[in-house]
């Protein structure tokens, strides 16, 4: 799609943050939905998980992984013809972002793909820090790896291990301001 | 739509779950979808909040309350085209109830409505038993006086007063195999 700039500005944004288990795309999808005007947080795993009785694994079910990214893509173009810019926290692989920003193209060019990334022993050290129930344990790596493989490009990457929680809106700046994560036509 | 019954039975069915706030709408509505053998549970209140900064209260906006039905529509067509059963959870009007089931004609005719009931007596003494945050007091009471004057048929309400938790699952079984509740074209 052809647009001024003026027109793109205009246009709505949809932030995709992705990344492996522990990395906090929960907490930093959170904060960016509160710093954004009008604002929606669609939580994929929410989203996966309104599917009760007969649910497969999405990593293991092409179907069910289906069914989640058309819902999200339903609630966001929703969103979106209400003004609304979305925030969308979910395990998100370069695939599923072009196939999502191809889909919005009528409505938007502003898709913001950012993964969030730290090095293998800071992960598994924050993954130590969380209640029992919570902990991933080897998994965070396996998903790790899956990024690796993925074709992901580094532009799209964003490295929080030097990071600390007080960080948070700074990270969150960097997204919304850095023009790298942009998904271009 | 015109179908043989054979036809009817092989299409997916959409519950509305609606009444009062504290009448018991999301530990049933939960509880039904766990029955069902391939089910959604879609929170009306849940969709109403993915809606962060910018949200106004959908008894106050028409807009915001035509985005959370808007929202669930989408889920809802995205979970019957997937041959899922889906469960809405949602303080839901007559109006609402029919503009959904005209949205779904081209997918299903089986649409269940059931308002659940209590006696207002009932109702203030089981929103006593709940934590103080989360007693409603009042609003109770306004929001049945707003569903007596809403157009509503008695065949769509179920009257809860005299059912103790126990009966939670005779309450279900009268909710799927009571041919009352199901909206008519």
């Amino acid at each position: 799609m052809n647009v001024t700039k003026r027109e793109a500005d205009k246009m709505q944004t949809v932030y995709l943050l992705s990344g492996p288990a522990g990395v906090g795309k929960s907490t930093t999808s959170q904060a960016l939905a509160r710093c954004l005007n009008n604002s929606a947080y669609v939580s994929g795993d929410y989203v996966s998980h309104m599917h009760v009785n007969g649910r497969q694994k999405p990593w293991e079910s092409k179907l069910e992984l289906s069914l989640i990214w058309n819902n999200i893509l339903s609630l966001t173009r929703n969103f979106i013809l209400n003004e609304i810019d979305v925030v969308v926290d979910y395990v998100t692989f370069p695939d599923e972002a072009y196939w999502l920003r191809d889909k919005l193209k009528d409505l938007t060019d502003n898709v913001v793909y950012t993964v969030l990334w730290v090095d293998p022993e800071t992960l598994l050290k924050r993954d130590q820090l969380r209640l029992p129930e919570h902990q991933m344990g080897e998994r965070c790596l396996i998903l790790m790896e899956e990024f690796k493989q993925s074709g992901l490009k580094n532009n799209n990457l964003l490295d929080t291990s030097q990071k600390s929680p007080d960080d948070i809106q700074q990270v969150i700046e960097e997204i919304m301001n850095n023009k790298q994560y942009r998904l271009a036509d």
